[in-house]
């Protein structure tokens, strides 16, 4: 059986901050069926993720487009790789079978065809939560929170800890695990409403609206007057050096994601290398996909606190494949509240 | 006894690059004797060190003046403290006699007159070695370069080190502890002379005059095809920046010091921060002073090589306290080849 496929797609290269006419919707006739043996699958998508690195594939030049598979470059007309949640309705491959519920790498599109030997899926077990959950907090969102506070930052009880974008898809999470491990944490976001988000609903000691700051430094000198001692960084640039200023001795910064600079090449965050010498600072960039060996460990620490409540997890769900290009500019000004992604279908 | 003691000072806190005009020699009569259970000591200085570090206590200002014993302020008139080794002429203290050896911090003086509960001091065993040997390899330089190779940047054989101002005083051990453990190691310095010496005559398997080069990203590009693993970085600025866009996947910076931005606070490093996440580099800043707990192992490592050899020491010696100033206005400009000191005394 042939269906036409609808996927989002880009026109050019992006260049500078994204705009809606970078995008368009494209068509395109799929076969949904699969060769027993090939180990080919066609999916039809049901959730999909939006996330801020992925201007990194479709920017016109990245220092770093050679170096990591994160950021090899996806060219106009092309499929958009994108994780996500989608039923099986064609399988070659013996794992899956019609109508299972699939989560991996899939795409900005309503089906997607995963041919070859090797593509990064598996079957899910919804432990009876929605499939949003398994988009974000059960997903890279989570994993990068848990391994990036625990792995790269190793907080002790009662360190203080600062997290920007906090009211993104990994800050909101990263500032939940550090209190409920026991420590103090301050977040930075870019409105009001999210600043009561953070110390209301998602139990942050501070938060402010760093728009409203005109000297980060001495903000953060404000909220934490006995220093940071670990910093999670989402944003990079100017925070990111009012972050170095402001750390302990023995401070850690780590580094998840850049945002303020991913789609200004000139925005660079100049650190006072001074201090992370005499500090003995120590920045570490990762990347959840390092630490799948500790999901187990990650998914157990978290399972529960979602299902009593302890935890709230922020989800911004978008519906259609042709809220997806709004949905992605929308990263690149803080509209998102919460993990970002779009519902593509209910079955 | 009252002897006169002639120190060097500051006339006036240093404002960018130093001067000899920022310099003083100053006299004042001081007690050679030490109440008995006082634990004061007088000491015959003998040899000092001549560290860049030292100007980040002698400047007008820095943020980091306020975080750390390395970079307390020193004012004008007073004395300024050195690592280095000494005689005692008189002791309250039961652990020091008269004519014992003696290394630690004293200061820019003729004479170190230490008094208090705790300083930082020890008898020496000289080994065998020239005293200059305890101001250089067997102290800090000889700690911060092993420390920094082996605990911060952790390599492994065959991983290829790059390590700036090559021939500078810790720089030139790195590149020979690196090369003995079986790594790649290209150093940079500023004169054809100092890069000869690398080559011919420490074993680097090769360097370049940073000063002969427009593009250091190119540069770097060229000298590692296959990219650095380990920076080992003395300098910041663009070397740091130029380092960062050419190293591998988990690749280690050890940042030891940031010599081109002491003198002056409008240089910063901007490193890629997309680059630090996607390759997942780690950035730790750190003094050899928090290593003193492997000293011994350090010095087991590091002592049969300089016996047989193996390893070249590189000391710059002046002699005479009057040339302590330039000997440290030498430091910023690359005047020193290996270890700086001056010998004060012969006895």
């Amino acid at each position: 059986m042939e269906v036409m496929n609808r996927y989002v797609t880009i026109k050019t290269q992006i260049n500078g901050d994204p705009k809606e006419s970078d995008f368009e919707i494209k068509c395109s006739s799929i076969v949904v069926s699969a060769q027993p043996g090939s180990n080919d699958v066609v999916l039809r998508n049901l959730y999909v993720s939006i996330d801020p690195y992925q201007i990194n594939r479709l920017k016109t030049h990245s220092s770093s487009q050679n170096t990591s598979s994160y950021a090899t470059a996806i060219l106009p007309g092309e499929v958009i790789d994108a994780y996500g949640v989608a039923k099986v309705v064609a399988s070659g491959n013996p794992e899956f079978e019609k109508d299972d519920l699939v989560v991996g790498m899939i795409n900005w599109g309503e089906y997607s065809v995963l041919k070859g030997e090797t593509y990064m899926l598996r079957k899910l077990d919804t432990m009876g939560f929605p499939l949003s959950h398994h988009v974000g907090i059960f997903a890279f969102s989570g994993l990068t929170a848990y391994a990036g506070l625990f792995e790269v930052g190793k907080p002790k009880k009662g360190e203080k800890v600062f997290v920007s974008a906090a009211a993104g898809s990994i800050g909101h999470l990263v500032g939940q695990y550090a209190k409920q491990f026991g420590c103090y944490v301050v977040g930075c976001a870019g409105s009001k409403e999210k600043v009561e988000l953070l110390k209301e609903k998602l139990g942050f000691d501070d938060a402010f609206n760093y728009k409203d700051e005109s000297d980060l430094k001495s903000t953060l000198k404000k909220y934490f007057p006995n220093g940071i001692d670990i910093y999670f960084d989402n944003v990079g640039a100017e925070m990111l050096e009012a972050a170095v200023a402001n750390m302990n001795t023995f401070g850690r910064i780590a580094a998840c994601g850049v945002i303020s600079e991913y789609t200004d090449t000139n925005k660079r965050a100049a650190p006072n290398m001074l201090d992370i010498v005499y500090k003995r600072i120590m920045m570490r960039g990762f990347l959840a996909a390092d630490f799948l060996n500790i999901y187990p460990e990650f998914l157990s620490a978290t399972v529960d606190h979602i299902r009593t409540g302890v935890f709230q997890t922020l989800e911004d769900i978008s519906i259609g494949l042709e809220s997806i290009p709004q949905a992605f500019l929308g990263l690149f000004h803080g509209s998102n509240v919460g993990k970002k992604m779009v519902k593509l279908s209910d079955d």
